[in-house]
């Protein structure tokens, strides 16, 4: 067998690091040996996620005590404006996937606006490739950099890119009604994410100001090849995993399906159903896959999608992992052939 | 203190039926003279219900073995279909809740495409009230018999009934998004609704084909004064309580807002946000109270309304006090001051 | 209608405070005429919880702005150690309900032993009276302060102290084996309460070291008229609301029953199931209900003692309410009426 | 790479069934040939199971419609009772992993007991391994067939076993809290089961009759070498997966914790936690392991030790694949290997 790729994990303290961690644990080509995170430098990743100490890892350390010289690739789960400078400094031989949203952005007016920080590294942000490789394959294949798309965006691009390039959805007219599982909000305690705060309840937040809306315009944007301003609504879900969202749009369900069915036929990772089945946050959980319902509305040519995946997954973690095999070289589905878990 | 109000519960064994004994042990106006559970006859409602074993109540009997003499309302929580034929065969003198969909649709062609049933009552569905106080409080404290609103119904009419009365949003490009927690299907034992299956975890059903679309476009046609179809389509939540609807709209925030805060200044049950507020389930949880949201979308001419109640309060059981003390000429809001209970 | 009663809540940020509301809300004799919180001074109580917003509330404060004067009664719901002083510092003609742990302890040893702090208020302790009302009814009543029971303790101690009296039960060999909903942990952001941390699992904690083991050692002592050191090991439940103890003990079921069933055959709040019933926290969520079931084990001379509760009712805020209202001469049971929520 | 074996899953529509495929689909080394669920007969595993859709399996069928020439091993997922007949009836050549509780008791007095029924099939029970390899592992590898442990079962004698041949704890006096999530309870609808009457509530269940019982006497009773009686029992979680055992015992705490480091020093699936340190069912979820803290209790001379492992993994499916790994010659941990998953 060939020699794993040494793989580093930046900011693995996070749920994100520790889904890095899951899926690496039994990745024939990967090997952890560098796993940081600031505040925690110093302890084990099993003190700090006991579902891990059976593991062989390396310590957590601070980033700059990380020797870089023969890492392979590094995750970054670092969060947003963090990112910049750090990836800037990494030796040019480290290939990168940022799970954060500092490179996702193609235009530093777009980052302003919706992360609220000047972009210090556009020279940077002009090679990085976007990082969904059900369209951008090749491109990721020959990156040092690649930015991991936003989870909820994940979910919407999916579906979305080929309807708009067909042409088969109208593009001035589309609704995203998101929901998404706790783990998106990520560890840090906050009120709103207890668990007396969430369990047993519902609701939205962020409307009309998420800022995954930017990423979405960039993307719907170019695949439409016009200027596409979706309504994106996100909603917490009283669930650890999963990101459900339905779309409504118009079209004919029929030709959305059949554009669907053939531009994900040969996927291993996004699963067109059958005309009128719906999918659920469940049949996905734990697995890498995204899963795409169709039907007709009862008005006359409106169409409602729906795509679901698991936020730490093909919304993260997964999505990560897939882009660093073919970063590296390696089987795209390579250590990301598990099944869903249910229940 | 005057006499108290002798009440029946027909079909006492299910959610709705706990819920309006529960609302009853403390209304200082009802008391609980009859309950009946065809499958469950001869059981008390503490072995059915363990947490009110503790109350003084009559036993579960057929509904044939009630005296409905001395009966002056019943609450009818039974399966559609079998209502029609049931109500038809009351006393005159005694007033009826019907929480069941039977007399909710004014045309019998209507019940046939939604429930597939031939409507055998369409003389007693003549004199059915429409059973949502905020806009029928006249006519249900005159009427015999009233027809509670289906609890997604209701969250989805509260604001738009005014909304289209006032031509404040565009009737032909309405969205209802709306997630309802498990109490809605009911307590008989059916694959779908078990933990295991609904925990961690979140979908949609009924897809374009939800049943309480017939009553939306009744009641919404109505307010706008021409045809609507509503797209609308429900979900279920890994919840026990609680309906939120998400609802895209062409029209102004600000005229929205206004036109909401007007209507309901003075409603004891529906409470309107300040603008961009977001209301959640849990705000509802246990109580009578319909919360409404608005803000604008970023799309200029499109508004986000939100409408979260609970199911089994204003969505149904306390609701039907709601209505019931109207056709009593009790207080309105007498048995259901009770706040709601967070966490 | 006599003049309510002014009640001031010290520390209502948190959920007990929250709960306090709730019942307030519709208590037929009180009146919250002052809140306190301390980094939330200036707020409106529905900024903290939406879903207390409907009503009409005073402004929370800090405590020094508090107008004691008008109040004759003050729900004490501040952490441990803060509250020594608070309650030394308060005028005379102000009754104290204490929720904290500072005045459960008779013995100052015990005291720095299980919280770690000098007790600085041993005269006021002195005449603070345990607030359990079904064994301290009398001496409650004619009180000055009252330590409100600790939630676990009130579960242990409903069954325990009746049996040790009577000496129906080993005082040598008890195990308390406890499950609480997270609730009992409080509002403030920590890791171990979050949603992705809590739900979909279940631990113990603080394992032979929980605090509350000192509370229970001095009743159970004074009940059995020996030294009592139970074996208590608390557990966190993936749910809001609800303690469960499972108490093994060596006695036989039929004198334990029966001892209970003497014991509180005419108190509202513990019910005492009939032989081998099992209660379940949601039989009692929301209502200030304790529910005991009893079982003999396989084992000849062993019984299983089943107490559940909610702990933020019976457990907190519902028994501290009834313990104002012995305090200020009320119904025992007054605003406490109201069933519990299920589902 | 050797001929994968030939695999049928016998009862494969229940989560059991469900969960073998979800390991099998990354196993090496084995293949699934044939499925049978006799009410579902015809259908696909992915109309059962939606999340298993995208595999590649066998339809559905009767048992009598397999063709056993070509089996290497078959799982048994069926109920108790209907097991006897059906394995008594396979070809010899077939080697068997029984998930059900047919073949655990060694004696048909005890099965008659706990399970009602007549053993009709004791000559087959003669030959049957207890299926625990980390205590029967080379009787495991030369069975034909295996009685995978109940699930409970499971987490008790894990830690007891050693403990009991050891000394090192008193026979006589050990009391067993379990707590279990729902999947436990299968997939069959009951009202017990449904998302509402499970979620946000706990309970025990079959106190001192639950028939795990026997099991525990059996191995407990051979282990300490005189007959072992214990106390045991079993709550029901709101979470789907997962057991937790608070066993308290009398012995000392450090023996116990040497006892059980030197008893798996070596073992891939069970973990011994250093002392002190408390696992969570979490830890586990999703994986093969089994995870046990240990705890000198506040008496001098109690101990409290704690065992988790996943109900549908070590406690079902995953200790199949275990002994089946064993039976068929395999590495013992051939796809075993991924690590739980949290959140």
């Amino acid at each position: 067998m060939a020699q794993p790729k040494n793989i580093a994990i930046l900011g693995a303290s996070g749920y994100t690091g520790a889904e890095l961690v899951r899926i690496i644990a039994t990745h024939p080509s990967m090997k952890i040996v560098a796993m940081t995170a600031d505040r925690k430098a110093g302890q084990t990743m099993g003190s700090v996620f006991p579902h891990l100490a059976y593991l062989d890892l390396p310590l957590l350390t601070k980033i700059e005590e990380v020797d870089f010289s023969a890492i392979d690739l590094a995750f970054c789960a670092l969060p947003h404006g963090v990112t910049h400078g750090l990836v800037k400094s990494l030796p040019e031989h480290v290939k990168v996937v940022d799970l954060s949203a500092d490179f996702r952005l193609r235009n530093a007016a777009d980052y302003k606006k919706w992360y609220g920080l000047e972009h210090t590294a556009m020279d940077i942000q002009a090679e990085a490739v976007y990082g969904l490789p059900e369209f951008y394959r090749a491109e990721i294949a020959k990156a040092r950099i690649v930015a991991n798309t936003g989870c909820y965006v994940a979910t919407g691009l999916l579906p979305l890119i080929p309807l708009l390039r067909a042409g088969v959805v109208d593009p001035t007219d589309i609704v995203i009604d998101a929901k998404s599982g706790v783990t998106g909000a990520g560890r840090s305690p906050k009120e709103g994410i207890l668990f007396s705060e969430v369990s047993e309840g519902f609701q939205a937040y962020g409307v009309a100001s998420h800022r995954h809306m930017g990423e979405f315009d960039q993307e719907l944007s170019l695949a439409a090849g016009t200027d596409v301003t979706v309504s994106f609504t996100p909603h917490l879900l009283p669930q650890n995993r999963g990101i459900y969202s339905t779309i409504y749009a118009k079209g004919s369900a029929e030709a959305v399906l059949e554009t669907l069915q053939k531009q994900f036929a040969n996927e291993r990772f996004v699963h067109v159903l059958p005309m009128g089945e719906v999918p659920a946050t469940r049949h996905a959980r734990g697995s890498n896959m995204c899963l795409i319902g169709v039907k007709a509305d009862r008005t006359p040519g409106r169409v409602i999608i729906i795509s679901t995946l698991d936020n730490l997954m093909k919304g993260a973690s997964g999505q990560a992992v897939q882009n660093a095999n073919l970063m590296l070289g390696l089987q795209e589905a390579a250590g990301l052939e598990f099944a869903p878990m249910f229940p």
